[in-house]
């Protein structure tokens, strides 16, 4: 498996993109807000959804459509308005919209699905969103990943996207993906979009366990501020255009780790961030338990902000374990920064260690494990610190 | 009961207080980091400890002394280091301490409590603390509720006091207090520490069961950003010089209050914050999912910087209900801002309400309830904004 540098969700065979200015919050600012993902040999999907019990129209509609396991053709991405908290109306409108460009396509309903991010409890603009149906189809071109990857964007600052090639005995398919998402990321999930692509040839009950396989170690492992949208959701589209039926432990790799730079990516750009943190919880009595844990310690607005100012304040961190609810004794624990023990049984090892833990701490990407020494299950997070800069984009985001 | 303007600590008959510099940090500041509270006639105890299994040496301390349901004589409190995370050696230096002040007090070192707040995983500075018995002992006065109140701080922005005065057909008793704390607040218990004394003559076992009656309004519902610290503790004294044996009701009501004040001026304090806010959880299905439900609202990063922009950003609210975990339907809850009713089953009532509700969240005091129409289960908590302001001060502080 290697790495397609600058590519993105059209890298696989038969995949191409468009997007479009709709102007969908209304505010005329002319950012690209609609995006149009479509594979000329219909694909196989599957999808994980937001567990939040408030979901978003988008993701009732998607939810009922993916369960169909059928073949679908495109899929309609809109950013301005996530179409959550919109009640009956909010939910016609996906099929309005659907229908719209699954007539324009000349394929069947069923085959167009439609994913939403943004403002919520505003209805969807209908009429200029279906307006934009002939342009979005007509500027398809597979030459667009990026274009695709900026219009999901709304307060993420970078574009999102990977591809691996995978290179087999038969031949060789990719799979890419692209994702927006900086704010409001949780332990379950972050609030984010990811749309991944291949020219494998999968089949759809294959493609949902290679999905919910990659989603505990990337997705499911960052957190930027603790909250869990209304519209999270991971999409995988297999059109089995390069003719390869994969290796299943070598595909399940391969969407795992485009998965996982997607959610690596997501966290480096959490609103206001200037720190990624790689967490890691060790030797936990549980898997609950590590998973309590890593994310208690990760989500802290205390540590985000100890992160932040480059504090080695191991402190917090243990102070945040012995509050988490999880298995655990204060004469017990050990913490290192990096690979530099430094605090061991509860008790910092020698004070003449801060000047190295502070360097470790002054760094863009820093790693930081507890040791439990109560078991043998372990949680890796990736985490980010908390800014100036994320109050004020949040302060002043509707969303 | 009334409200006794401008009383503190002292106010019950035979309470004194006293306050110094003894250099706890070592930074030679001069801020007043020690103080005593001494009672002439010895007082019974109950307290109320941090559930956090890494507590610090004087909640262990504490936790055995008080469970002897002893008499007391005297209170030891310093700012500057919580003592925590100092194992074995942290434990001893408790002994050393209260044994030095008994000894000076000439009364029986279990009669001496103690009480630290400040940087964990540092040792107390043994030596400069008791050298300070003498002029701490010297200077104790009955007016001197102000300057106990002023040396237990450590990043509050002002003094939390409060007192009560409850007439009674033979004669009237005080129930005050003084608290600190303001940041690393959480839903079980504040960070913080608060001592109530009174005058009434309660017996210890009725001290326990009115502090327990009093913590889950007051101090078990206020949150500043959700971390559980390793020594929070309130502590009720009872010295009965007041010759009264209060009626029950009234006893726990007043301590209730003098309770809820205290919790109350914790949130207004929080680290940086420029907004109160209630935050009702009504007809929730349990008082577990209350809890919940308002917890996880009122702990929310992005609901409160959506209180900081005063923005009356109702999906935020409704997200985070919906991904709390409990039992709710998205098309059957209401929210409002103050009597205003602003979305009614998941969806806005009329966008021309916005300019009212907009109006409301420029407030200093902001009210909003969630009725989840499940049940008849309620949870109150109280909360703050997150601001800028919150991430200077603990990026910086080492604590």
């Amino acid at each position: 498996m290697e790495h397609i540098k600058g590519a993105g969700v059209c890298a696989p065979l038969g995949f191409s993109a468009s997007s479009a200015v709709a102007d969908v919050k209304g505010n005329g600012k002319g950012k690209r807000d609609m995006a149009l993902l479509y594979s000329e040999v219909p694909f196989n999907a599957a999808a994980v959804f937001t567990s939040n019990k408030f979901c978003a129209a988008p993701v009732i509609h998607g939810r009922e459509l993916i369960g169909k396991k059928g073949k679908f053709s495109a899929i309609v991405v809109n950013s301005g308005n996530a179409n959550a908290c919109t009640g009956e109306k909010g939910l016609a409108a996906c099929g309005e919209i659907t229908k719209a460009f699954a007539a324009e396509l000349d394929v069947d309903e069923k085959a167009v699905l439609i994913s939403s991010t943004g403002v919520i409890g505003v209805q969807l603009p209908v009429g200029k969103m279906t307006a934009k149906a002939g342009e979005l189809i007509d500027e398809l071109d597979s030459g667009n990943s990026h274009e695709f990857a900026e219009a999901i964007m709304t307060t993420d600052a970078v574009k999102k996207e990977y591809a691996v090639l995978v290179e087999t005995q038969n031949g060789a398919y990719v799979v890419a993906g692209a994702a927006k998402g900086a704010g409001m990321i949780a332990p379950s999930m972050a609030t984010m979009l990811a749309f991944i692509t291949t020219d494998a040839a999968v089949k759809t009950d294959a493609l949902q366990e290679a999905l919910s396989h990659a989603m505990t170690d990337s997705f499911n492992s960052v957190t930027v501020d603790g909250d869990m949208s209304t519209n999270d959701t991971v999409f995988l589209f297999a059109n089995g255009m390069s003719g390869i039926i994969p290796n299943r432990e070598e595909f399940f790799e391969a969407v795992k780790t485009v998965c996982v730079e997607l959610a690596k990516m997501i966290v480096r750009d959490g609103e206001g961030a200037t720190k990624f943190c790689t967490f890691k919880v060790v030797n936990a009595a549980t898997d609950e338990d590590a998973k309590k844990c890593a994310f208690a310690v990760a989500n802290s607005p205390l540590v985000k902000t100890m992160l932040h100012g480059e504090d080695p304040n191991w402190g917090r961190i243990f102070a945040t374990v012995g509050a988490c609810g999880i298995q655990c004794r204060q004469d017990n624990v050990d913490l290192y920064f990096e690979n530099l023990k430094y605090a061991e049984n509860g008790i910092i090892i020698d004070y003449a260690l801060e000047p190295q833990a502070a360097a470790i701490m002054k760094k863009k990407d820093i790693e930081i494990t507890v040791d439990l020494k109560e078991g043998s299950a372990s949680k890796t997070v990736y985490t980010c610190d908390f800014t100036k800069e994320y109050i004020s984009i949040n302060a002043d985001y509707r969303s």
